[in-house]
């Protein structure tokens, strides 16, 4: 028999400093994170002396070798190839901005828990107290032996970019952010069956989206990639084109490749005949822009907790509306799409997530919705059984396609 | 409802490459570690969308905000209290030496299990594929926000010392390098017993260690602090001391405060009338050098698979006899102290682990042995119960007073 555990959370018995009132009895959401989200459980029996020596010395020492002379097989034997680094520096956290690694361990802990929940994928929360580009990126080539991908979690545009580009180049694992391409997939697989609904290509539809940050960058870079006619991205400043002088590198890029209608100035001109608005900036559109968009629209307001503009407001104007929020039909959310791609990835052992797989994502979210197809759902609800073996199957398939995947 | 899940790991159908026969059915070590030994689980539901909504968006927010605002909380609200990040840099790894990151990933992942089974403390394994100190130090320093303590596992000395002291001056959390100090409690323990077993105090004995590297140097700084009559260190060349113009910085200071009588020369000089031989060099020791030893003599040797000399010999010649192995009595085993040391340092926020605290440990678990002891029973089982709540309490209370206890 195992000694007793001496679980060292389970006392919960501390109170705030100062006198204040438990934060816990004010909201369940504290009650609820008591002593964290997740725990590491073992999946063999340390039971007894022979167990011991099986798991632990001597036995384990075998096992070292074969990996030392062998080294793929640190893929059959340990957890490597089943868990993935949520790899965050805090300075992008929801929407509260920069906070620091410690503050954000509440969202890495529960993307962690939706990994397991929804891909069967091990994660563990890794938040750094450095912000530096090149430090980031050191830190996590360092670390990358113990774990079978990287994703990268709300870390602050343009930066995000680089870190991202350069353990892609430097780690043969998958190494994606969801912020990114989480948000980019789902959103294109709404798309898609928005289209259809409508009865139109999307070659055809001209999207406008609001926010060039992690999300409004990678999701352009995707609905160019899958097809979609035209889009153009708005900041703060308004549309990226080509013949603004105050455009970061990667705007600049942007630019290169979107907007060949040339269209200039505000959100809202560009709205005007506009087919589809993305919403990823967590501001506001007003109304009589939403209104001066094409007919049978599609609205996209996935700012949270506040809508860029409200669905019953939207829902004046566009045939399909979507948001962020889990209590209105059409949830965009990125928990369709990250635990089935790591699972696909990391059940053929792709050495990363390309272009194809993510599309193959989309695709397969998209085809989840089937017959059921109404304007009220062009997506899945994140409990659908049905949407991770699909994701996962669809990315894994196109990953042995694409000549990434190492099994 | 969740989605089904869709686990990576399950598929064991994968074949040795070149055709080899499967290591799995050559050897049940490689059958159980088939997909690694750990996982990671949620502790809170996610069923539904208002379990979704406390668990991540929106309710999370409010958990991180007020980490923000008040930075303690992260203890009482994330997992961070609760887990320990196991590191090493796979350079020293059981006997087999520097085998690299991934290979050592097995001993990580069952040193994880062992903290959580025994002691009820989260683990998660941090393999590096750097070796420098300076580099192993900086990634640590960056990744312990998501950690409540750092147990550095399999790092080859010198190193292991620099990067030790490092940690610990530069993190407020406990750093403790596994390999000398658990080894050294333990050592303690049976020491204590073993003289309480002889009627003898242990400021009359007179020990002698072969092996001068973690594990030497912890254990002779410990049993001087313990108040061990007098600790004399051999390494390959022999006896350290002051007189040796080619000792390393470390094996000076070794040198500075053991070795009272002043002996030089070889190993078996040294044992000639010593009361207590503790091996961990993993070289050999002639019966004539233990057949010279003081009458009641303990031997500990504690070499792995192969004990500096045999217990059969040993007994010939002294009162006690401890190894590191299981299939002896009196087995000299880390994990009867390191997962009460984390429990107990977590449970009260220990900023470091203090020598008192070890003390402490090595105290409980002599205790735990009471009124059993005999010569072949001076240190508990690894799997007897009481071990783990005992050195929990014992660490916890002695943070406490020694004043680094935040909680």
């Amino acid at each position: 028999m195992a000694a007793e555990i001496v679980n060292p959370r389970s006392d919960s018995s501390t109170e705030q400093e100062g006198g204040a009132e438990p934060l816990d009895s004010i909201d369940p959401a504290f009650a609820l994170h008591r002593g964290g989200k997740m725990a590491v459980q073992a999946t063999v029996p340390v039971r007894d002396k022979d167990d011991l020596s099986l798991a632990y010395t001597p036995g384990v020492a075998k096992v070292c070798s074969a990996i030392a002379e062998q080294p793929d097989l640190v893929h059959d034997y340990t957890w490597k190839s089943s868990v993935v680094a949520v790899v965050t520096d805090g300075t992008a956290v929801l929407g509260l901005g920069d906070i620091g690694p410690e503050a954000s361990l509440p969202v890495m802990e529960g993307k962690a828990i939706l990994f397991k929940q929804f891909g069967g994928v091990d994660a563990v929360p890794i938040a750094l107290n450095c912000t530096g580009v090149d430090e980031i990126v050191e830190t996590v080539v360092r670390l990358s032996p113990s774990f079978g991908g990287v994703n990268l979690e709300d870390i602050s545009a343009p930066r995000c970019f680089e870190i991202e580009r350069k353990l892609q180049e430097r780690l043969d694992i998958p190494v994606f952010h969801d912020d990114q391409h989480g948000t980019a997939v789902v959103t294109l697989a709404a798309l898609r069956n928005a289209a259809k609904l409508t009865g139109r290509g999307i070659g055809e539809l001209r999207v406008v989206i609001s926010g060039a940050g992690a999300a409004g960058v990678a999701i352009a870079k995707m609905l160019v990639e899958a097809g979609i006619g035209d889009v153009a991205v708005a900041d703060r400043k308004g549309i990226v084109s080509g013949d603004r002088d105050d455009l970061t590198s990667v705007k600049q890029e942007l630019a290169s490749f979107t907007n060949k209608a040339g269209i200039t100035g505000s959100l809202e001109a560009a709205l005007e005949g506009a087919d589809v608005f993305v919403g990823v900036s967590g501001g506001t559109v007003p109304e009589p822009a939403i209104a001066s968009m094409a007919k049978g629209a599609f609205v996209f307001a996935m700012a949270n907790p506040n809508p860029e503009v409200h669905p019953d407001v939207a829902h004046k104007y566009a045939a399909v509306v979507a948001t962020g929020r889990s209590d209105f039909p059409n949830q965009i959310n990125n928990v369709l799409a990250f635990p089935g791609i790591f699972a696909g990835a990391l059940q053929v052992r792709a050495s990363r997530i390309t272009e194809g797989m993510k599309i193959a994502a989309a695709e397969a979210l998209a085809s989840v919705v089937g017959d059921d197809l109404a304007a009220d759902y062009v997506i899945p609800s994140p409990f659908d059984e049905r949407v991770a073996p699909a994701v996962t199957a669809a990315v894994a398939a196109a990953a042995r396609a694409e000549g990434v995947a190492r099994r």
